[in-house]
């Protein structure tokens, strides 16, 4: 399969289709149709079929999906039927919840290091690790060959540590500080500033 | 202007444009032009102007935006000229993390109240706040007519909290856990999972 030819849209509903066919495999179903797919997800039938249908010949007529098989393929095409070596930037309330947040391993990824520049932090225990000195971060993210990053820090570090990130050869970011990030073309950004989604709802309150 | 008439992914879009004009205020910037709104945040100068044209003629042909302007009116638009209290329900690391954060109130939002259903948590501090019984929260929101929740409990526990959330009035969640919420159509969710950037991301690598 030509990864660029699956459209980013349809990429993006992927995971959400992974995480509910997770809860599905945890409830105990072996099969799932696209009907109850499209009611626990509020995306139609149809656009699941489709979508779906992109990445092989899964749901048989009228007994749906194998829930394990299909989960199976989504983690092979998301590539998260491995674990990814993450290194978290910004330990402050924020970073150690993430640090400490056990949600990630059975998803596909495993904080490996925490930086911070603040003394006070440097050295101190952030979930299982120990927080390091980020001027170190370049050497020891490159020797580790990470390729994700997470940004904890607030907004006005955020651009510099991004450049740090993608110096050492980082090419995904998660992105928790509110401000946009500028990088290279081949590095991804996603964003997760609560306040944007908040402000998406007012909108219509 | 009616707001039904007005697409959601361009909503969607204003709270990015409003906070890129609340950092060029910040740098003490009075006109922007759609040039620069576009580098700073990855969408088209073409696609901005046609969004914003949507609002009003705020632009001035070869002057850019009033950056103070325009952002007052995207903040009416978005209805966060004035602040919203929030209620979050459950205050383990992330909850705290979030009653603690100083990003809300400028843009609009304040954690006004925390509940947790942990005798262990009911009573200790969290940020500025109390965290109080969930068997009180009902009564508690709607009493003070809150409208929007933040839901930071485990995955098994968030669509119970959603039903409460509901009964109690809320018509706008931001759902931190890990799983799909079902509402009813007047209640806007918005889903805050981090591994789900995550995995758009590894797709690519």
């Amino acid at each position: 399969m030509d990864k660029s030819k699956i459209p980013h849209v349809v990429v993006s509903r992927l995971p959400i289709y992974l995480r509910a066919l997770e809860h599905a495999q945890q409830e105990g179903l072996t099969c799932i149709s696209s009907q109850e797919l499209s009611e626990r997800l509020g995306v139609s039938a149809a656009q699941i079929r489709k979508d779906l249908s992109m990445f092989g010949e899964y749901g048989k007529q009228g007994r749906g999906y194998p829930v394990a098989a299909l989960a199976d393929a989504l983690r092979r095409h998301l590539q998260v039927d491995k674990v990814w070596d993450v290194v978290l930037v910004g330990v402050g309330d924020l970073g150690h919840a993430l640090a400490r947040y056990k949600g990630f391993t059975h998803r596909g990824f495993r904080i490996a290091m925490a930086f911070d520049r603040d003394p006070e932090k440097i050295g101190t225990q952030a979930g299982d690790l120990i927080v390091e000195d980020i001027r170190t971060l370049a050497r020891r993210v490159q020797e580790a060959g990470i390729k994700i990053g997470m940004i904890a820090t607030p907004a006005a570090a955020a651009q510099e540590v991004a450049n740090m990130l993608v110096f050492a050869g980082v090419k995904a970011i998660l992105n928790y500080a509110p401000i946009h990030l500028t990088v290279p073309d081949d590095v991804r950004v996603e964003y997760l500033d609560p306040v944007i989604p908040l402000q998406r709802m007012t909108y219509y309150l």
